[in-house]
């Protein structure tokens, strides 16, 4: 159960209106990596956690955070569109720098949502679900949240870089700030559970059971073996179970592959002389006053 | 530019037709974490790619393998669905058995694809380019790369688990092998970043700029302190910065906030008494015969 | 910002395991009218309200429990996913009911989630933010709040219907229950801005500008006049401001649309003999070796 | 079935072009409340109609009415892209104004549509069949429509006060009367059929069977207690079953969750010591010689 | 302007309820390239037309008759559901039978829309505004309407055949039977536009500024030549302007591509030692006090 | 499976940035018709291709050209993206070219690609797999070919007329030239096909069984004929078949729908005095204390 408290996490004020702003600023409320997908994203891990308590608590701590850095941006948005100039006025409409206000807004912001925040990125794209992940694997699950924490504080910067507004820089200052301890949390989280278990996901599948021969080597599907540079294509695994090796000529280990041709029923292609099943012609022709094909 | 090999890069071959299981294979050709959202994510990533040729290369290697990925999955189902009993035949709908495999199908692999693989996931839903992540900054999307092949394996996992047809598990373990070295490769390559920029991305942001009094602070935002027992609540950060602190009751640090009523011609919720920006009753009634508003 | 409390808001303990009905249960969590479209949207009408702070407060107060709806629901999903025979096993493979509920079942209910609820409806469909609304305007928000509060009790009055699980029941009599509250208050939160202003939204229009002379006309365009028997067809009109009148044969009072043809840039549909405006054929063809077309 | 009459319901001529207008006029075509949603809406709700034909017959009216409306804002659209600036020329592309025109429009109308109206909203994003509500309740469904009409109506008044075009402003006064009238004719059929059946939707459900201690109460989930002064938080319940009470400090009833660990199938995340049903360790080892797990 | 008749255009009555096969039905309702798809497609490609009347009246035509094709298919997938055995009653639980229905069907058939048609396929996937096209090229555009009605006339066979029921049958063969004079008319209405322009859409674009060398090659990008055995890679092409050429050995005829870095304000991946536009480390620093980072 | 070529198959430079531009040209990119549209409904056509082996070749030679056309334009948007004023400076900011050059531009260019192309159309909609066609009938497939192919090119000549880049003409210049191809290949491989089998689609499906009074019959569902005047209308059909009739006043030839009552447990709307199968009212009132409806 939840609850809220009036005053928000951090300051959320503009210094001043800037709906052009507005528009980009959607995309770390309800883009790809917003504080949409961070909040419902951690909010399911949390409800679906078949793990010890403490993980099921931390990952709710943060989820819980995160409806709050919704709730600022959201502010922070429908006060960046106070006053936004979204009437023709005969006088206005010959000044190109209204004009280019009005052409670079969201109009969604004016007809929609009448000068509110909207669930939607930098684009006017709607939030959805497939966002986010909650695998039921921690370790999995945790790599996913570096990443969003990662991607979202890059982009944050990039918003801090596009403003020079004082009050908006001092909100993502703070979101930053809290960008940096979550990608230090769910490092130090990844760090805890891979020394319970192994790096690699899942850690319970028998390596036997994989094609072990190709478990540790870089195929080089390129021309030219720039590739070959790099920590991935020697040494030791990072798993520490096997050594790396650059394969600089892969070979294909399959078959040419070759379809059946499907049964009559299904009306695909028919090549001339080709046999399908079930389709015999003259049957087929018999049985059409039954008003049943075959 | 790309070239086609007509083999397979390994075998795809089922043991025995099973329409129910290629509805369920589908989640790792057309979903979320299928290999056509690795195959485009690594390809985006690498055309993109502004940094040291050798990384362009890398991952254009193993954005240009998933691809033969993408084509084995494929392959693999179109056979899975040889001999779909598609088709109403009045002795068959008395079986129970058959009715269970016509209503465990994907009713589209007989009407849309006519028993082809189709570019979807388990639930029919049509893959879609915001399961990609291409940012251009490299430690950020080798981490959505590290979590892509992640959730990956442990779909593919699970999947092996859900059948007992030696020639799909044949396949699975090779898929589940390569997974192993490119979780293996995307943790080489993000050590090899790392020691040459700082931890937290983007390392070129000057921490001086973000609200540093919270960058290390876990904040317990529901009751109970099960969360502070782990690696992210105390002792040194991950990115050797700072100190991880636990702070038990988080305090609201901004305002309480109130918006401004929207402007007249927004045509918001108008209180009584409220006095609405450009809102002038007398001079708004008197202005309609212009048939313009204010 | 908000606070989390470990204890649900109600009960949600089923009294067995059922893993098709978690299938149908994700409706009403991830669904169109589900408990996260009602949470979205009375967080984002709450945090963009302008109007009179109670109206803010008691839009948040219910947007904050119904994020605890879905706290309820996710929580009953993943204990009705306990023990889903989600591996293939070939004596299990034999028995028509283990097959039923494989079949039933939803797929990424194993594969995706591993047991866990997801951020989506009945079918598997992703749950998205143009479910949500907020415009800005309470009485027409209020309208879209108590829709989703019949929607969705109708909904859950269904699910309801399709057990007989005690301990889903009475979950769900709770969340029935609630939702009779939530369509009291709409109701309620109507009435009293309907009284601050006019029943047509939006009461700020003047209603001078409108074409008066359609603004209380039922039209009739089927054959037949059965429509006529209705209380919108005659008497008072409801905003009490004029009287409908039923028109058993609407008159088209428009033009014949004829578009003009598309400039030749636009490489539209040319008619013989048409002349595009732009396009001189002659001119046309002269300018190509200065690779520009015109 | 239906038939087309080539005249227009209402007018559809701008006086002048206005490509960057178009962009926004298409959110009533084909956004959210657009009239693709009404018309589509109707249709659906007719067709499914399982009451009194004097319902079905109101409904297909006004859906046959809304294809019309479908089509005068197309029309309108496409007029007013007549001649828009798609092709860059040297001269005009230093002219400030040309290229706010340029970067205003929907990139879309000129590359796609060839200067034609899109079935998209204002952002260019598509119309999509979940905008639509057909319950086979048509109380819950006529509450929808109230909504869709209002919210409907909001648009394009705000739409309205965006141009200052003659040709536009009378289309558009011509809608937002028959949007008064729809608004009249839904909560007139409320009313009817509020008076056979109770408020509540749906009225059908023995209110015995719903938890009844909480049907009334208005819980406050913020600190401050302004959401006490509404007509929700005292007094009669609309339904005239109950007396509104008001939660001050509403309390947890429900259990504090604890999942089950996933089975070991699901590769699900291990804590060290946890017993995993049917995770045998010495057995799962043994067992990978044969292929196959467990 | 619309006006609807009771009457269906076709008879609509199945025999008996399937609830199963209602979810099937549904692709050429809802689906890609269902009734709904046309429906708008037409609709939309003549309200937009440009061209001489007898196109626009040709194209309404059949865009007005799809809207009954709409309705004939809705009508008989809600009478498919009658008495759809949606609730969960302890007797029939333990029929294998029914238990099989209840897992065949859309449960959104039974808890979102009560027993009646939805605007969605047979995965229950929204249709959406993208299954259409509307150019403002004819003969671009019929090519997509020959491609609809093919693929429409192949889902409806496919359809006739996993039933057999006569009722639906009966349905089913007029509509496949329109399908067959629809693709008739589209392939006429193309015959007639080919003999006024040139078969290559767009017609109206100077062929000499097409990079020529490459318009009549086939190129051999898989390793065989099967594909050298069809009309496409020899003879005179369709257009009757060239002659096909069969390259087996493509060479690639661009440059290897090399990014610039991007800016520092972009914080993408910063290589050691390199230089970066703008990125000044020390006046870097120094900025740092003066909250603005350049 | 795939191999890589570092070098392009074309050139893709262009002479300046223009970051307005590259939003445009993303639609060719990641469109509805855009590069990655086929080239996924080519690989999709021919992994699945049940057809000769020559089709199959064909069909994938074309696919995996295709891959390298969405490389060459994500090269060349990345180049027109080269030093974006992705960044607020204040003297840029007065300047009113800079701002339309900000407004413009799709404002995740910036924030989330960092100056890299994304997989999305013009207006920033992500490209998903609804966008290909792969039936398994090579007939109905080879038209939604020749479709993408006139579409594709019409969109790029659109574009090629927006531009005077010649960089970026010189790659359009490729791009329509081998469109130019592809639809003649199309075109041809039709052909082939049409003599092998009959012109409609599928040509497998016996006449017989289509109901055929209308299998060739034109209906007028507009007032006026002008749409007599086509090809479409007299004379032969196009499949030799039959001949076009003209039906000046098409009449409906089906029944008055009507639909039965819903059953209680669905809680539709109940009419008075209406009989509805399973509510028994005073049955129902009793049951209530068994927690169970009936």
């Amino acid at each position: 159960m939840f609850f809220h408290t009036k005053e928000l996490q951090y300051n959320a004020k503009p210094s001043n209106p800037d709906p052009v702003y507005a528009k980009k600023l959607q995309e770390i409320l309800g883009g790809q990596f917003g504080e949409m997908s961070v909040m419902m994203q951690y909010l399911f891990q949390g409800w679906n956690c078949r793990a010890d308590e403490k993980y099921k608590d931390m990952i709710l701590d943060i989820g819980t955070e995160e409806i709050a850095h919704v709730e600022m941006i959201a502010t922070m948005i429908a006060q960046l569109l106070d006053g936004a100039p979204a009437r023709e006025q005969d006088e206005a409409a010959k000044d190109p720098a209204v004009e280019a206000v009005l052409g670079g807004m969201n109009p969604q912001h004016a007809i929609v949502s009448g000068l509110g925040a909207t669930p939607t990125d930098s684009v006017g794209y709607p939030w959805n679900a497939r966002y986010t992940v909650a695998s039921g694997n921690l370790l999995a699950d945790f790599r996913a949240n570096l990443n969003a924490e990662s991607q979202g504080r890059l982009q944050v910067v990039r918003l801090y870089e596009m403003t020079t507004d004082p009050g908006v820089r001092d909100m993502l200052s703070f979101l930053i700030a809290r960008d940096t301890m979550h990608q230090n949390q769910w490092m130090a989280a990844i760090e805890e559970l891979e020394q319970n278990q192994k790096a690699i996901v899942p850690s319970t599948f028998p390596q036997a059971l994989e094609k072990q021969e190709v478990s540790y080597s870089f195929m080089n599907f390129s021309n030219g073996e720039e590739s070959s540079q790099g920590r991935w294509a020697s040494g030791k695994s990072m798993d520490g179970l096997g050594n790396f090796e650059y394969i600089a000529q892969p070979q294909a280990m399959g078959q040419i592959p070759k379809l059946n041709p499907s049964p009559a029923y299904m009306h695909g292609t028919t090549m001339p002389g080709q046999v399908i099943p079930g389709m015999d012609q003259a049957n087929f022709e018999e049985n059409q006053p039954n008003n049943d094909l075959h």
